[in-house]
């Protein structure tokens, strides 16, 4: 058990970390695609359109584009990827919106909602994510994650890793960087979380990528919990 | 019953809507004073840091304060009325500092709790209040309030009744004008937040202010509802 004096919330990234948005996604698009008679490489389509994810952020991070919210980032891939998989014309416009908020109605990890319900009795529980606020506030009504608290990337206008995004958390949380921990399966997040001064908790999600996930296998830094699940993060942080 | 239709998220102002900041207050300052030895007419003092409450907001949304946030508006009035009821000299900074947070540990109306639950199944229920994030956020972890989300003032830097603050929630939320609906006890609040196209409900809170209250003691706009507490309003809306 590590020695969580002094630490008053808990950050999540959400992606990958609190929900599997690769089995949500490919079950939502199966499910559409033989509703309406659609065959296509659906595993693919998902891959696809979470390969663009960082790429279409890091146009929003360099000032290529203007500030974009990922629920429209999500709709330009979406649009292009239904063109290159031949099915844009099949579908009404209203299809494709509905498509698009799949990324709403993503499904927790199976140790999730138990691991939160423990940590949610000690500590405030914020989400700290790239998704909008509307995405993520309808994420966890559907998906009945108990957060005290929502913060985006939106708030400020800048997305992880960008250093503002960790700094925005403490200020509207009201604590200082060492009383916050990030909570989140990428070694990235951590590492830009830990240089400014945040406590920092790696939670493997070793099939967050699929059968062929290569990354993010292990934690690569010092971070001070490193946890097989949230229910051994509960355990490691003493919350019962 | 109203006709619900089209609403998918209330907005709570929170101050006097949702929890009895006055009675509250008033319970804190009392102990304080039995504790540490110190008489004083603790409800005058309550009523005065509220009565400075909206000159000192009206400070910052006329530009001759910079930002500042409602827990450093508070501090500043404390600061001042502790002066003036003669007992600054008698306290450690970190008991100010104490005091200050009175207003993140306020009680709910005894129905909030209740008619939230009720209301919280069908509809996304958010803040929309001038209190800080980690104002709000502290206070629903102390009280239980069961919120989806917490937006505060603080995130557009525009104090309610600014137009800027309602349309700021709409677009957090993702939702039009017409999809959210604003419950407060307050009918400078509900008015601005109509004139944004906003759905409105007004509870009153007659106590709000103490026994002289002579303010807000009924509707004076056409609201869309008119509800005598948050049962009645879980009513009105079809909330079983």
């Amino acid at each position: 058990m590590v020695e969580p004096d002094g630490i008053k919330a808990l950050a999540f990234d959400v992606f990958g970390t609190v929900v599997d948005w690769r089995g949500s996604i490919l079950r939502e698009l199966e499910v559409f695609g033989a509703g309406r008679g659609i065959a296509a490489d659906w595993a693919s389509f998902v891959d696809e359109w979470r390969a663009a994810y960082k790429p279409m952020m890091d146009r929003v991070r360099r000032g290529e584009l203007p500030w974009t919210d990922l629920d429209r980032l999500h709709a330009m891939t979406l649009d292009r990827l239904l063109g290159e998989f031949g099915i844009r014309g099949d579908l009404s416009a209203a299809e494709v919106g509905q498509l698009n908020t799949a990324w709403h109605r993503l499904a927790p990890w199976p140790d999730a909602l138990p691991g939160l319900g423990r940590l949610k009795r000690r500590y405030v529980l914020s989400t700290l994510s790239n998704g909008n606020m509307a995405l993520l506030v309808n994420m966890a009504k559907h998906a009945g994650l108990p957060w005290d608290c929502i913060l985006s990337a939106e708030l400020c206008r800048h997305y992880k890793p960008d250093p503002e995004v960790y700094r925005m958390a403490c200020t509207l949380l009201g604590v200082a960087p060492h009383e916050l921990m990030l909570v989140a399966a990428h070694n990235e997040d951590l590492a830009a979380a830990r240089a400014e001064g945040l406590r920092t908790a790696f939670v493997a999600r070793p099939a967050e990528y699929g059968p062929r996930q290569n990354r993010d296998l292990a934690a690569e830094h010092e971070f001070d919990v490193v946890a097989r699940d949230f229910g051994d993060l509960a355990d490691q942080l003493g919350c019962p």
